[in-house]
C-alpha cells in the first residue's frame, strides 16, 4: 500500500450558495492527490505524457460526509491499494484541519498508448517504485 | 419511473489538454440534468431553498465510457428510478449525437431543512407529482 | 456592427457563497457568447481549429455592476464592434430576465496559424460574412 | 507599495485543449494572489467576511502574454499599488518557472458592510497595516 499526504486550501472558487465546497470540485482534489502522491514517489503526470502515456479516468466514486467549507485549509490522503496492472485505482480521504474525515473517493485510471489510442501496461519503473510498497 | 432530456454545449472552459471533456466537469451536467428534470415537472430547486429545503449531495459515482468533446451537443437523460423519502437517487446518461453513451452517472442527494440542518421528507407536492410516474 | 444574443441559466457550479455567480465564471460567458455569435453567422470555433486556425484571448476586461443569481436565465449580447484583422475584439453585455445590465466586458482575440504558430488574418469567408454588417 | 508572492500549481482541470490554462481560470489564481497576500499581513478574508464586510470584484482586467501549461509551478506576484479607500485594488503578475511573466492583471474590489448592503471603508486595522507599506 502506498500512501501520501498533500494540502490544499479551499478558495472561493471553489465554494457554492450552500457555502459549501461545491461537489463537482472534489474531482480536482483527486486529481491533486493523485498527481502529487507520484511526484513524491519521482514520478510526473507530465513527463508521462511526454513519453506517450495518458492516464484517462474510468470511473469515479464519491461520499460527501461533511462539507469542506471556504479557506479551510484540507489535508487530502491519496492511497494506491494495489499494484497497478494496465489500470491503476487510487483512493482519497479529504481532512479538515480538526482531522474530520470530509470526504472520501476512489478513481480508476487506465494507462493509454498516446499512438495507438489502445490500454498499455503502467510504465516498468512507476510500476517497480510502487511494487516496493507492497511487499 | 421519472425521465426527462436536457442538452448541453460542450463549451472550450470544459476541455482539458487531452482533448476531452475533463472529468470532473461532469458533475456540472448532472445538476443541469437533475434541475431540469424537477422543472420539467413543474418544481424548481431555487424555490425548494427559498422554501427552506437544501438538497446537498451524499454521493457520486460516474462511469466515463468515451470522452466528450469539444462543441458537441450532449443529450442527458435524468431518471429518477424510485420516489423519494429523505434521500432521492438521480441516474444520468449522457449520449453524444450520434447517440453514442458516453458517460453513466448516479447521485444521492437528501433533503434538509435549513433550519433544523437535519434531513426531513421530501416536499409533499414534489412526491406527489413523481409518483404519478411511479404507478 | 454585429450583435448576437445567447442565453445562459447560472447554475450551482457557478455561483459562490456571496449568492453570487463567481467572478471568474464570467469567461465562460463570454466564450458561450462569441462562439454562439459566430455560428450564428455560420462559422464554429471547432472548425476553425479543425483548419488549422486557433483564437486565444489576448486580454480580457469586466465590469461587474449586478450581481447574477442562481438559477436566473441570463441573456449574453455578443457584439463584434469592427471588422476583424489578425485581431478580433468582442463586447459583451449579460443581461438578468429583467432586461438590466449585470455585466460588461470585451475581450480580445488573435488569429493564429496553428503550423507556423504565428498570427494571421481572419478567414476569408467569415471577415467577410462579418463585413456585410459593417457596411 | 505591498507586494507579496504565492506560488501555484496548473493542474489538469485548468488546462483547455489549446494545452493552455483556460483564460477564465486566471481568476482564480488572481484570488488566491490576493487572499495570500491578505494573510500574509495578517488578514484574513474569511474573518473579514465574519466581520460582516463583504469584498465583492467591480472589474477585472487580463492580458495574456504567453500561454501557462500544464503541471508548471507558477509564481503569483500580487501588488496593493496604493492604500484602500472603499475600494482597494489589485495588480497580478504571474510567472513561470523561468521568471517569464505569462500574465498581468488587475481587479478593484469594493468594501461591503453585509447587513447595509452599502460599500463602506477598509477595516481600520487592514489598512493600518498596509498604509505602512506606503510611506
Amino acid at each position: 500500500m502506498y500512501s501520501q499526504l498533500t494540502t490544499y486550501r479551499v478558495c472561493y472558487a471553489d465554494t457554492d450558495q450552500m457555502q459549501y465546497m461545491y461537489y463537482g470540485n472534489y474531482a480536482r482534489l483527486y486529481e491533486i492527490g493523485r498527481v502529487e502522491a507520484m511526484r513524491a514517489l519521482g514520478f510526473s503526470y507530465k513527463a508521462f505524457e511526454e513519453q506517450g502515456i495518458l492516464m484517462p479516468v474510468l470511473d469515479l466514486q464519491a461520499k460527501y460526509l461533511q462539507p469542506a467549507r471556504y479557506d479551510e485549509l484540507l489535508q487530502i490522503k491519496t492511497t494506491v491499494l494495489e499494484p497497478p496492472t494496465v489500470r491503476i485505482k487510487f483512493k482519497y480521504e479529504v481532512f479538515n484541519e480538526q482531522k474530520v474525515l470530509l470526504n472520501e473517493g476512489f478513481t480508476t485510471l487506465v494507462f493509454v498508448n498516446k499512438l495507438t489510442n489502445k490500454p498499455c501496461k503502467a510504465p516498468a519503473d512507476f510500476l517497480s517504485a510502487l511494487q516496493k510498497h507492497f511487499v
